[in-house]
């Protein structure tokens, strides 16, 4: 069942190490039918270039596995907690690129720098807080890890959608959009900035985050009602 | 019409992804017809994995659309306020690359430091001012781009073809040329000089341009009447 | 003999220049049959693209030669050594990865301070002391680098599964683990955590680890009774 | 005449860019019949990628062009003063590869931190002094570039194969050997060691170079008559 469903999945996940966002079994995408409240996600610790489409695991919003032969990642409960925080989206990649992972590790935000933030995160890329040792050692640390991403959106009335992609606290970059193709390029994005960003808080340490005038100018051109980058077809 | 301007243009918009300065759909170029005053330019938002030769949109230097499907790349009124103040120029090109961002980014001008740079730039790369917040809440924020780039160059009476690339601030650099595909040059270089000035600042912050005389020489080694680089017939 | 073990220290070596570890004929791997006491490592000084699996040369745990044609590699008494006194490691990978040797220049462990750390590291990656004039001059350089390495991990009584590598102050990064392949693997994520902790540390030097029990999840998540990582088939 | 001379000149100069050390056409490098006194060098100012065997042209070591259709590369006197000085040397390579050229631009010399360094350098890469506005000027530019190499190395009676390259200051990398493939090898360890040395500075400014205890045995190990490393065969 699903199978288109499955194949955006597959797809989303084999994009990963093609642009260098992971190595190895590191990194997953889910894609969600919201309507069914059923998501794709890729198996646990299959190499990429032995992954399959019939693969995918298809797991219901309740955390119930529906259709799969293999275990699902082990972070399928943090995909689950976003999908049932985060009503607007319909695709979830996780990754462990080098540079956004380097700030997540650093426990700080990425700063919004310049337009090129600007045209795909409305302010800069949050960091959660750390996990506190019981959230760790419990049963639950996975869903816990989406719990804190949950927690710091609702703290500053975060819109998901506006910025959609989060540092976990010494761990990693997850990113979302309303179709995982979307979170792949958020992804790949993100990775960009931190390195970026990186290179420009070394030239000088105490830059100041871009004017608000111009991060709303790059934002509102490519997307909502006002957008008027690529042609008004695929907006 | 202008069928070899839009497969100039076309095979200059397909050399940015070749040479890894620009990812999904950012990034553009245009080639100019100075005689008939009518620039080819990439359509918005369309990857370079699909575009072909055809798809380029002609526009003339009052800004009205004289062949094309597409609507043309949103930075097309940077290109014309450009072709309209640099005479010399015939292509244009428009790049995210990391390095060359990054000083964007900063804020910071691309000092000359060696003979790699002096071979491209008589002088440093500079960088504009910020536009204002009208500047950019208005309009016509891509035109008053090209604005503040022609401002930089008038207030020190700097040579386009001296200096054949800028920093806009906040943002990401553009390069030129008399055709477009020397302009595409110049991007690659730009990046290349961004990421190795960046690594010779991180060694020693306080480095100094290196001396007018050595400049002079790298530069009138390759461009100008007394040139020696290079075959006599190609010169 | 022994030609299937010859082929897995072939292939391991192999792996080695495509995962962009080593150059020209730097580096090298062996796979040990702990039960007959003899190892396959490369030759000396042979380019990667010239190998075959023949050109094994197998060598017994007393340091004898047993089959082949050409001189072992030089680093060869280490790669003995590390075998003597790890008893349950079955393949070693030495490289000269460039983040990873960056640290091991400086004299630095790698620090553990993130969760990509914590799935193959319990704790830093360890660096040794340097070796004396006298351990270094005398007949027997390459001996006394394995034994600085036994010496570190007996100093703070380290399990060389837990830490299945080091860094060689001055030098460069050993791996190890029951099998050559994941030697291997254990190399590429020592050079992927070096270059991701070079970044955090750039971004923060005060750095300090991620929480034990932070680190304990991560590690026991993919190794020993506990892991729930990946197919309970593969574990 | 020359087939081979010219043949290997071809073989080097196509090794640059394909180590990514050189690109459009930045980078040369030629190989000497020592025996005739005529060295094969690459045509000035010729992409790589059409370059011939045929294209390479002979110059005797008073300086005459001996065969070529093409002018040769604009370095050509830097070139044939080495040789002249440099008695023990069959092959020169100049790039503007990344990491050295930042040292080169920084004025620094690359200090031996490591035993990767000292497999090739016995000692620093050591660094010109600037030129003379009068050298920079006059007609004799590039022939004083390598008077100011040559000057470095009579300073403190350093051996050209000991140490088989120097940075340029404010310019770039030299590399030499017997042969020019193996300055094209000496070349790739060059910029290889500058990141390396780059990234070890950048984790502690004030890391000191190696013991020479560490450093006469690596080199010792590769060259000389006490070489160990490789197959006695190809020492």
């Amino acid at each position: 069942m699903l199978t288109e469903l499955k194949r955006e999945a597959y797809e989303a996940n084999l994009a990963l190490p093609r642009h260098g966002l992971t190595h190895f079994t590191f990194g997953n995408a889910s894609a969600l039918d919201r309507a069914r409240g059923i998501f794709a996600i890729k198996p646990s610790g299959v190499p990429f270039e032995k992954l399959r489409p019939a693969d995918m695991v298809l797991i219901d919003l309740t955390g119930k596995k529906i259709e799969g032969k293999l275990a699902p990642s082990s972070d399928t409960p943090t995909h689950r907690r976003l999908y049932l925080a985060f009503k607007q989206i319909g695709g979830i990649v996780h990754t462990h690129s080098c540079h956004a992972t380097a700030f997540a590790q650093a426990g700080r935000a990425i700063p919004n720098l310049g337009t090129t933030h600007a045209d795909y995160f409305f302010g800069e890329i949050p960091v959660t807080r750390k996990l506190t040792s019981a959230e760790i050692s419990g049963d639950a640390y996975e869903w816990e890890t989406g719990n804190v991403i949950v927690e710091r959106f609702l703290k500053d009335s975060l819109a998901p959608l506006d910025l959609p992609g989060i540092l976990v606290n010494r761990h990693a970059p997850f990113t979302w959009h309303t179709s995982v193709a979307q979170a792949v390029e958020i992804a790949v994005a993100v990775e960009y900035l931190a390195h970026m960003t990186f290179l420009s808080l070394q030239l000088d340490p105490r830059l100041k985050p871009i004017e608000p005038a111009l991060s709303a100018k790059h934002f509102s051109r490519k997307h909502g009602p006002a957008a008027y980058y690529g042609q008004a077809s695929s907006r």
